[in-house]
């Protein structure tokens, strides 16, 4: 398999670990050295810091299992990326990723069946979040691991009380 | 081409062809023992299987032309493929994908043009489903071919009378 | 880096181009001679071509720099590609994509902050149009360029008095 193959799978276990809220196999990616940091875009080319970054696989495990809100019951999500650009030289990787998430809910049975002229998949699937995930990696025992890990947000991120 | 990108681009035309709903097409792209399974989430790591198993390029190619609905009058639909993770190991293959399903309904000219201040694409492009391939190929006569592929789908699906 | 990998990296730096609106760095993807042409869909199988076809690297960044309307403010973009197909024979390449491009808002933080009860990211994600690009690619001078560009656009497109 090719490096940037190798690569581009380091970013596909990463999503199904965080649809999962996974923390123990997302965390895994990582070196423990990693710096993790979301950015919320404030201008055409501007970016700025939100909260304080995450360190090693410990700081994303444990983020992942703490502050992560649970899926609702019937609900999931897909974290999606696209059009990646992969820079491989020797033991160093650049991967650059357009990302879109989706909340998927789920409709459940009515307890007498579905109604009458109802077919097909039934729930929603929204898009709500989307963005740049820009992401360097380093070979580590034969092993791709994320080092550093931006996520470029499109959108401003609300908190209580901020 | 590497095995992972011919074994990719199976997939690339297996979707082209659902959206086409050409069951020809897309039964080719399957062994004549291929099992096709849909699964429904039913937990957090729960499915069950929907309906029966199709079995065979047959099977597939005679599901698609008798069983799925076709598109309305400017209607389009494009099952779209993201984060594989792709396992050649000789002669035979796996691979999982996520996938989202979009609804694309063009919106009709108006006989007397489009009014003013209109301007753009004209229709809707509504994502109304998602999930995973879990998909098995094995390589014969040196083209790969689906022998097993499980649609693992978010949402319960509504069947009349059920 | 494979040549598959190469041609794809290609799309992928158009695309990030067109959401950035850099008629410059996206018309450096494509030759001189490059033809580029958008069609919209009239039927299952037909398109027609919308528009008179766009000529060249130079035509494109044109294009870009004086048709495309600048992002409102809190606003950007997501052209992203899917299930690629590629052929690369010698120093000749075809490319078919399905694409979906999203637009995206972002909210305005109030002046005195988020409400209460109001979290995670703030705005909207909207997939607004789709279909396939189908793109020739020569390389030159041991780069992959863009000498044909087909646009297939699932919905028809409103144009002021048209």
């Amino acid at each position: 398999m090719s490096d940037e193959r190798k690569v581009q799978e380091v970013l596909a276990r990463y999503v199904r670990a965080t649809d999962r809220r996974d923390g123990k196999v997302q965390g895994a990616l990582f070196t423990d050295d990693a710096v993790v940091q979301i950015y919320v875009k404030t201008g055409a080319d501007d970016y700025e810091a939100f909260g304080e970054p995450l360190i090693g696989g410990a700081g994303v495990e444990f983020a992942v299992e703490n502050f992560m809100a649970p899926h609702p019951e019937g609900g999931s999500s897909h974290h999606t990326t696209f059009d990646h650009i992969i820079d491989v030289d020797g033991d160093r990787a650049h991967l650059n990723a357009q990302f879109v998430v989706y909340a998927v809910q789920a409709s459940a049975r009515p307890a007498d069946g579905w109604p009458a002229g109802v077919f097909g998949a039934q729930g929603t699937v929204r898009p709500i979040e989307s963005g740049y995930y820009d992401t360097d990696l380093r070979r580590v025992d034969g092993e791709w691991k994320i080092v550093k890990h931006s996520v470029l947000m499109d959108m401003p991120i609300a908190v209580p009380e901020a």
